[in-house]
C-alpha cells in the first residue's frame, strides 16, 4: 500500500521545506518536489493521498522516557503498555523508550524478560526498552555486556532512592567503566538520594507531611550537587553521561558548565518542568498547605519555582541546547488508591506525573509562544532523541528509506487538555487540565498504519513492535 | 535535463541515510530510497547517471567569508571573481558570500554597486554578498534599510583598522540598533585596533618587523576584549551577533558564555585557526624571526600558539557549537609584489590567507582524524552557513526543492594540496603546502551544472548567479 | 602633648582587642595592655585622657574618592576643600584623597598645582591627590613619571565623558603601560562613554527627560563592557587597576573573574550603590518620571536597580572581597542654581552625591545590619583605603608610630542624618535625609589634635597636611 | 619576668611597623614606637633584652592541621606530642591544633579524653584539638554539642575512607545540621573515598602497585567532586565549611565559585602542594615507577601533577585567598616498619608527609621568590589560623593582651634543610631534604618562654597548655 502526504511543510531538524512525501508499506520511500510526483507513477497513483496543506509534515515524536505498569511506592503505574501507547498515538507519539528494572538482588536478564512480557503485543506503537540497573555488581556488570545484542544501548541509575534503585559512587564508577567498554548511554537519576531522605524525614516528623514538602525536600542543591558529581565520574571514566529529568537551573549550568568543556554531556528536561511550578502546583492551590491537590503533581526532580528562575531556565536550556530532548518522565498514578497513599505523608505518595499524550503540543506552544523556532521543536521531540539513542535513520527524520512514522500537524488547529476533552491515559486526573494549545495533531502514521485520522483512532494494540536500537548516534 | 545519483550515502546535518538523489534541470526533485526510482519514469530514465557507490553525497559547500579583488594595504586581492570561484568549485564549494565595500566618505550603495560590477558575469558558482560598512552615519544608517531588499541580509563592521574600516562603539552601537530594527545580521571583526595599533608601532619602532610581530602585536587579550565589547553592545540592542574568522581560545570562551546565556551570538573559525599556527608558520620557518616567509601566513585575526591551546580550542569549540561556521576569510595576495610590501616592517604586509579551494577537504580531515563526526562536517560547511545566512532551502540540504548544489565526495579518494598539484587561485605560493587530505572531491554539481568531473573543470564563468537572501534561519 | 585613650576596644582589620592608647604629639607611641599604662610615667600621667569605655577605637576613617571644588558642566561643586573636610571629620574621617585634574590641552603639572592651591591652608584634616589625566599624549605621559616624587603615586583615566576627560583604548594602553613602568597605580571610570551618549541622546530627543532616565541610559551593560576591558588592557600592560564608584553586579562579577585569576584587579564601590537604588531614588518620588527630585541622586555610575539584585551585589562584593573599598566619590552640588541645570533634560543634571560625613556611619551601619563584621568595618573604610594608596602604617592602622588619627565610636550612639541634624556638607539637602545609624562618632582626631568632641568641632582650616604617598601597599 | 624585643619590624598580617614589643609574664603589654619606652619605666629596664634589629618579629606560627600519634593502617604516626612540638618550636611554630579522633563504634568523649591524655604534660608549646567524628550517628550528633565547652569549636568529617573514617552524605548532612546549630565548624576531607577505592583496586590487581600509583588512583576529579559535594550540602545547611589539606586546581576554583558567591568557604592547603609533585616525587626519583622512594611522599590528597599547572594554582589561590591557610597535615612516618608497609601495595602504605618544623620557613621562601608579601606570610601561617579557629587576640598577632607568642626572624639568616642538618621530627628521614630557606628563626617565644635562642633548645616538654577555643572569628 502507498500513500502520498501531499501538499505539506516537511519540517526537519534543520528547517523546512514545501514536499510530498511517499510512503510504500512500512517504509518513506521519496520525498519529491510538489508537482514533481507526476515524474513518478506510483507516486501519481498513490493508494490513499492525504492532504496535508497548510499543515506541517513531521516525524513522529519520540518518548524516550516512559514508565509504563512501572511498580513503584507498593503500587503500580496505571497506563499499562496498550492504554499508554494508545495515548501517545492521539498525542502524535510514534515510539517510546521504556524501562525495564532490575532491582537488587535479581538477574538482569529475569527483568529485561519480564519487561517483554509486558509489552510484547500490546503495544499501539514501536517500542525500545533502556534498562534499569538497581543493584550494580560483578554479575549485573557482566550482563550490561550482553545489552547491546539485546537491542538495548542505554541503561539508567540511581543517586536517589536509596534500598531501591540507588546506586552508590563505587558502583557509579564501576558501570561507567563497562558503559565506556561497550558504548552503552549511562542516564542518570541525579538528586542526593541519602540527604535528600534525611531532609524528607525531618520535615515529616516535624509534621510537615503536605506534597508541597515533597518539594522542599528535594532541594534544587540536591540535584545540583548530583549532577556535577556525575559529571566528574563520567569524566574519569571517559563515559558520556545523559542526565535525565532535569528541573533545577543550576543543575542545568552544571552540564552548559560541562558541555563548554566538550565533555559528552546531555540533558533532558520534561514538559512539567517548562510549565508547572512549585508555586502554581505543589502549594497554590488552597491557602494552606496541607491541601492534598498538590498530589497530582508530585513527580521527582519535583516541581520548581518560577519565581526563582527555574522554568525560564529550563526553556533558555533548550534554546541554548543546554538541554537537548524534552521527554515526559510518564509515570502515571491514579489519585484513588495512588495517590492517595500518600495523604498523611508526603513521602508515601507515588511520584510521577502523566503527560506522554500531551509531549508533542506542548513543546508546540513554545514555537507559538516564540520560544524555540520550528525546525527545534521538531529536534526536540523527535530528532535527537533518535540520533541519541541510536534509532536515527528509522526514526527522527522525514527521508526516503526512514520507517513512515509521520505526524499531520495543523498550526490552525486547537486542543484543549483535559478529563473528557483530549485525556487518552488511564489517570482518574490530568496534570494538565485546562491547557490549551494552537495547534492540533490531525493525522499519525505508524510504519505506514494510520494509527489516529479524522479524530478517531484506527491503530491495533499489536502493531507497535519492539526497536533493537543502535549505539548513541549524537556523540561528538 | 535529468541526473540521477545513484548509490550514494546521503550526509546531511543531523544524520546519514543510503539514498539515490534525482536532480531535475537545476533543482533536486526527489530523494528516494535505493532501487525506488524504478516508481517513476523519469527517475529510470535520467538524462545522466553519477555511480556514487561507497562515496558521501553532501549538499555543495558555501563559503561566507571571501574577499575577491578586495583593496587592502596598497593593493588588490589576487583572485578575481572567476578565479576565485573556480577554485571554489574544484574544492566542493557551490556558493560564496563575498564581501562588498563601503569605505568612510563613500555611498553604501555605489559600493555595492562596484562590487556587482565585479563579480556580474564572471563567476563559476552562486555568489552573494554581505556589505562591509566602513563609514556608520546618518547616510549609510539610511542606506542599510535598503539593503535586504537587494537580498544583502548582513553587513560587517571592524573594530579593527582605524583609519580604514574602523568603527568606534558609538558607531557600532547605530548600526547595531539599525540591524535589530531591520533584521539584518551584524557581522563583526572583533580585535581592538586603536590599542593594536600601539603595540604594533612599538614593535616596529624597536625593530621587530618580522612577520613573527604580527602575531605578537595582535595579543589574544586584544580579540578577546574586542568580542565581549561586541557581544555587551549587542546585548543592550537585543541584535543578533555573528563573531568572524576567531581564533583566540579566551574569545571563543566569551562567545560560549554568551551563548551559556541564552543570547543569539554566532561564532565563526576559519582552518587556518584549526591548522596553522604562531610556532610553526609565523616564526618556525628560520632561527631567526627576521625570516620573511612567515608573511605568507600573515592574517588578521592572527595564527596563535599551539602551545596555548588555541588550535585545540577552536575544534573544541566546532564540537560544543559555540563556534557554529568554519568559512575561510579567502584574501589571496601573492608574495610577490603584495606580501613583499611589508618586508621592512610587519605592519605594511597584506593581510589575508587563500583556503577558498581546501575548505571542505581540511575540514573533512577532522573527520577523518576523530574530532568531529560526519554529519557535523556537512552542518560546519554547508547546512549552518545556509541557515545563517538566508539560504536554507535552496542550499545548504540534500532534499527536493532545493537548488541541486551537490557534492560527491570520495572517502577513499585522496588529495594532495600544493603548487602544481591541486592550486587553482591565483597566489604564486599555496598556504596549506603539503598537506595530504584522506579524501577526495568527486563531483561537483552546482544547479544542475557539473562543474567538476573525472579531474576536469567543466564550468564556466558566466554560469554562477547573484543571491538574494533571506534573513537569517539560525535564531533561536 | 599627650593623650591617653583608656578602656575602650581598639579595632583593627583582623580583629579586636581591648587596649588603650597612648598618643604622644602627633603619632600614636604606645599600645597598652589595659592597666599597663602604670608602667610608664609618661602614659600614667598624659595631659588628656579620653574615656573610651565600651566603645570601640579605630583607625580615622580614609575617604580616597572625593571631588571639592570640582568644575563640572558648567559649575563647580559646592564643598570647598574646608566644608568638605569638615564635614568628613564631623564624620570619622581624617584623610581624604582627592583628584587633581589635567584635562585635555593643559600641562599635568599646572593642573596639580592648581589643585595644591585649592587645599593648601584650608584643609581640617589631611589630605593627599591622586591626578586625572584627561588627556593622554606624549606630554602628559612624560608628566606621568614625576607624580610619583610629588607623592601622587595614583592617577585617573575615564572611559566616560567623551570630550571632557575620555581616554580611547589607545590611550589607555600607553598610559597603563607607563603606570606599568613606574608604579603608579590605575584608576579607572569604567562606563562606556560613547555608546551612553548615544543612548541618552536618543532617550532626550525622544522626550526622555527626566532624572530617571539618566539611569536608563547608563545601562550595567556599558560598566560590565568598559570594566572589562579595563581588565583586558590592564592584562596585556601588566599593570595593576582600580575601578572606582562600582554599581553594576555584572561589573563586579567582571572584577571577581579576573581576581579569580589572580589580576591585580581592585574595585571600589560607594554608600549611595549599597542604599540608594533606581527605583527609590531616580522614580519612585513620584508617580510620573518626570519630576525632578532624582536629581539629588543624579551620579555616575546611577544608582542601580534593587529588585534586579544590584545593591545585594554589592553588599556580596564587600563580604566576598571582590571589593576591597568603599569611598564615597563626594562630588556635591546644591539643587538651586546647579542640578537645576538640567530640569529639561538630564544630561545636564551635574553627575555627584555628597557623602564625605556618612560613610563611616553608613558602614556601620552595615555592621549593625549583619552585612559585615566589626574588622571588615574598619578594613573597608580604612585599612584597605590605607594600603591602597600608599599610606599603610601612618594611616590605616592603630599602632605605635602611626599618625594619631583615631576615631572613638559609640556603638550605643545614635545618628539622625538629614539637613538641620547633621549636615555640615555644603549641599543644600541630604542625598541620605532620614537615615538613623545605631552608632555615633564620638570623638575624632587628627595627628593628636581632637577636632571633635562633646558634639562639638573643635579642629580649625589649616590643620590638615598634604600626604605625600607611597607607592600601593596592596599588590600581591 | 619582662622581656623588650627591641629594634625589630614588626610584621602583622596588614603590614610592616618598626616597633619595640614589651611582654610582661606571659603576655605582651605594649607595643611601642621605638626609642619610646624610656617613657616607661619597665620597659626601660626590662629583664631581657633581645636585638630584633634587621630581623622581623612576627606572631608564633599556628599550624592548625596535625596528627600527632595517629594510628593509620595499622600503624601510628611516629611523632610524640613531645618530639612534634619541639620540632615546630624549632621551626617557629608555637600553637598546634591536633586531632582527637572519634571512630564508629567508639564514643567522641573517650576519643577525646585519649588524646588529652596524650598530650597532656607532654607539649612544648601550645596546643588546641579539633575532633575527627568517624561514625555520625545520633550518640555521635549528641556529642558534638558539648565540644564547644571543652573549647574544641571544630570537627572534621572525611568523605575518603569507607570503613575507616568515612561518612555517606546523609551523615554529613546531620552533622553540618549540628554545626549550623552550636558554631562548630566544619571541617572536610573531600576526596571521593568509594570511587578512589575502586580505581586503587583497579590498579593495585593490575600490578601497578607503586607509590605513583597513588597518586593515579586518588584522581583530581575526586578531589574536584568531593569539594563540590561538600559545598552543597553545607549550602542546604547553611553552616560553614573549611576544605582541608586541597591539592587540585578544579577543586581550588569550586572553593572560588563558592566564594564568589558569597558562601563561607575556606580552602587550606600545605607545602606539599605548594613545592612537590606527581612528577618529581612520586615517580621521577627512578626510571621505573617501581621505585619505592616516592613512599616517602605518599599522603593523601596526593601530590598533583606540576606539569598541569596544580602547584602554580596553589600559589595563586594563596594570592587571591581562594585558599586561607597554609597548615602542614603533619603525619610523619617512618620508611623503616612504616612506609615499608605498603612496598608491595601502595595501598598499604600510611599516608603522611611530615613538615611541622618547615611550614614557616618553607612560606617565607614564597616571600623571597616575590610569590606572597610579607604580610601576607604572617596572614597565612598565624594570623588567619588564629581567626579561623577561634584563637585571635590571644594568638595570631603582635599586640598587647595577646599571648607573647613571637618568632624573630632573620631574613639575612639561612636554614638548611635535611636530616643531620635541621631535622628534629621523628622520622628517619626528611621529605623536604636539600630544600635551602633564604631565612632563619632566631628566637621562638611561647608564652613569654623563650624555647629557641642561639640555635638551641631550651623549652620543655610541659610547657605547652591545652588551648580552649572560641568558635570561629572569620565568617563574615
Amino acid at each position: 500500500m502507498t500513500i502520498l502526504i501531499k501538499g505539506g511543510t516537511v519540517v526537519n531538524a534543520t528547517g523546512t521545506v514545501d514536499a510530498d512525501v511517499l510512503v510504500d508499506g512500512e517504509r518513506i520511500v521519496a520525498v519529491l518536489a510538489p508537482g514533481s510526483e507526476s515524474l513518478g507513477s506510483d507516486a501519481g497513483a498513490a493508494d490513499k493521498v492525504i492532504d496535508a496543506s497548510g499543515k506541517y509534515v513531521i516525524p513522529g515524536g519520540i518518548d524516550a522516557h516512559t514508565h509504563m505498569q512501572l511498580p513503584f511506592g507498593g503500587t503500580e503505574a496505571c497506563d499499562t503498555f496498550e492504554t499508554g501507547t494508545t495515548a501517545a498515538a492521539w498525542g502524535g507519539t510514534t515510539s517510546i523508550i521504556d524501562f525495564a528494572v532490575q532491582k537488587y538482588g535479581e538477574r538482569v536478564e529475569d527483568g529485561l524478560a519480564a519487561w517483554h512480557e509486558k509489552a510484547d503485543g500490546n503495544c499501539a506503537i514501536d517500542y525500545g526498552f533502556h534498562q534499569i540497573i538497581g543493584g550494580v555488581d560483578d554479575e549485573s556488570l557482566k550482563a550490561m555486556e550482553g545489552l547491546i545484542d539485546e537491542g538495548i544501548t542505554s541503561y539508567k541509575l540511581f543517586m536517589a532512592y536509596p534500598g531501591v534503585f540507588y546506586s552508590d559512587d563505587a558502583q557509579i564508577l564501576r558501570a561507567m567503566q563497562k558503559a565506556r567498554e561497550t558504548g552503552l548511554l549511562t542516564m542518570m537519576h541525579a538528586e542526593n538520594g541519602p540527604a535528600i531522605d534525611v531532609l524528607a524525614a525531618q520535615l515529616a516528623e516535624s509534621g510537615k507531611t503536605a506534597p508541597y514538602y515533597h518539594g522542599i525536600a528535594r532541594a534544587w542543591q540536591m540535584e545540583e550537587e548530583a549532577t556535577h558529581r556525575a559529571i566528574m565520574l563520567a569524566d574519569v571514566t571517559e563515559a558520556p553521561l545523559y542526565i535525565v529529568h532535569m528541573s533545577a537551573k543550576q543543575a542545568v549550568a552544571q552540564v552548559a558548565w560541562a558541555r563548554d568543556n566538550g565533555k559528552n554531556v546531555f540533558g533532558e528536561t520534561c514538559p512539567q518542568y517548562l510549565y508547572l511550578s512549585l508555586e502554581k502546583n505543589l502549594g497554590a492551590k488552597s491557602d494552606e498547605w496541607g491541601d492534598f491537590e498538590g498530589a497530582k503533581w508530585v513527580c521527582s526532580t519535583p516541581l520548581r519555582s518560577e519565581e526563582e528562575g527555574h522554568l525560564e531556565a529550563m526553556w533558555q536550556g533548550l534554546r541554548t541546547n543546554d538541554l537537548q530532548m524534552v521527554s515526559t518522565d510518564h509515570c502515571p498514578f491514579c489519585m484513588k488508591d495512588q495517590k492517595e497513599l500518600g495523604r498523611d505523608d508526603f513521602r508515601a505518595i507515588p511520584n510521577g506525573i502523566g503527560s506522554i499524550e500531551h509531549r508533542v503540543d506542548l513543546l508546540y506552544q513554545g514555537v507559538v509562544d516564540g520560544r524555540i523556532s520550528l525546525p527545534r521543536w521538531v529536534e526536540l521531540i523527535s530528532t535527537t532523541p533518535a540520533r541519541m539513542f541510536g534509532l536515527y535513520g528509522r526514526k527522527g527524520v522525514i527521508q526516503p528509506g526512514a520507517d513512515a512514522d509521520i505526524v499531520v500537524y495543523d498550526p490552525n488547529g486547537h486542543t484543549s487538555i483535559g478529563v473528557g476533552k483530549t485525556h487518552h491515559m488511564a489517570m482518574d486526573h490530568s496534570a494538565w487540565e485546562g491547557f490549551e494549545i494552537d495547534g492540533h495533531v490531525d493525522v499519525t502514521i505508524s510504519r505506514g498504519a494510520v494509527l489516529v485520522e479524522d479524530g478517531e483512532f484506527r491503530g491495533t494494540k499489536g502493531h507497535g513492535r519492539f526497536l533493537k536500537r543502535d549505539l548513541t548516534q549524537y556523540l561528538v
